[in-house]
């Protein structure tokens, strides 16, 4: 099964690829590695928008932390072709809208993690860091970049 | 015309390269790629401070904000002898010294981001994370990091 | 000598392999590039809680650096069999839990980068990002990812 049909059989679809929302582009490829820039919880009219935990709850913002993924893949797929391509997720930064007193930055990062996991197997575990920042672009409260791997 | 006097028909010209303030070095290569250290928006005397926008506003960081650039530029150059054999500005990572409640980070870091672009056309087009964090050292507005790829 | 008598001939000795609070793994090999998720200050029951400098000090805070160096390390070995075979520390981000006024993140992050050289030598010698954040996850004072060159 293709890493799409995958994404297909859990109910998901790739969004359109995000605009860059100033003077950066979505993904630099240096030989075998993507370094994917920040994805936003952003598909159209739906943005998951807010501080957690007092302006959204940590399973919005989990949810928050999926939409930042299935439009990265759509950056990945428009850069590589096929996610079929992808040979390894490296690591992933995930950065969460806090309030200074919340500390619950990876029960909502795992919204990407797992995500990752369910699509992509063994080549969709990578290493990650979760915090919390004062605030975020938009007021997203979630944001998210990749370094993956991809095939020749 | 070289990458220098790319610089110098801007107006611009490169600063000292900065002596880390603390136990670390400036850049370290690897293979291609240059990873280099969080640079901050000192030249000299020349210090921009303050959280945006309580103590300085979005103008003031973006110009932080290129200054970064330009004493990242000089420790490039520094590194591998001359900026004409940087091959692409691979990524950046973008950090203001943000109030909780400003979201403008983008227009922040794109003082960095169209800085790159003036300077190395496509070679400067780079993946980009822009958020905001709770402080920075010596309470600057900003600080950038960059991985870049260089010629063998 | 080894860089494991190294390392126990400044009194010190590697903690067990953390195991990762969430979906993710500690590190992710690329090419000979490790990128370990990142670290917290935690070793059985010790833990480098709080924010800087409000409910923990500068010192403890450095303390909290050095914990959070020495559990990477154990997942380096872990990884790759041998410290022996690092060739060089890339780059390291240190995250610290901040006051929003404080500013001597990298004071409090010299407590990792001086270790890494005191145990490596020239081959610790990196680069760096210290920065204040809202908050990290367990409240933890310090957070710390690495990107690391190893031998074939």
């Amino acid at each position: 099964m293709s890493i799409l049909d995958q994404i297909h059989s859990l109910g998901l679809s790739l969004p359109a690829v995000p605009a860059p929302i100033a003077a950066y582009v979505n993904c630099v490829r240096t030989g075998n590695l993507l370094f994917l820039s920040g994805g936003l919880p952003i598909d159209g009219d739906t943005k998951v928008i807010g501080k957690v935990p007092s302006a959204i709850s940590v399973e919005q913002a989990k949810e928050g932390a999926r939409l930042c993924i299935l439009n990265r893949l759509a950056v990945i797929q428009d850069e590589i072709g096929s996610l079929d391509k992808v040979k390894q997720i490296v690591t992933l930064n995930g950065f969460v809208n806090s309030e200074p007193d919340f500390h619950g930055h990876p029960q909502v990062i795992n919204g990407a993690s797992e995500l990752l996991v369910e699509i992509f197997g063994d080549k969709g575990k990578h290493s990650r860091t979760a915090l919390g920042v004062a605030a975020l672009p938009l007021d997203v409260a979630v944001e998210i970049n990749l370094v993956v791997e991809v095939e020749d």
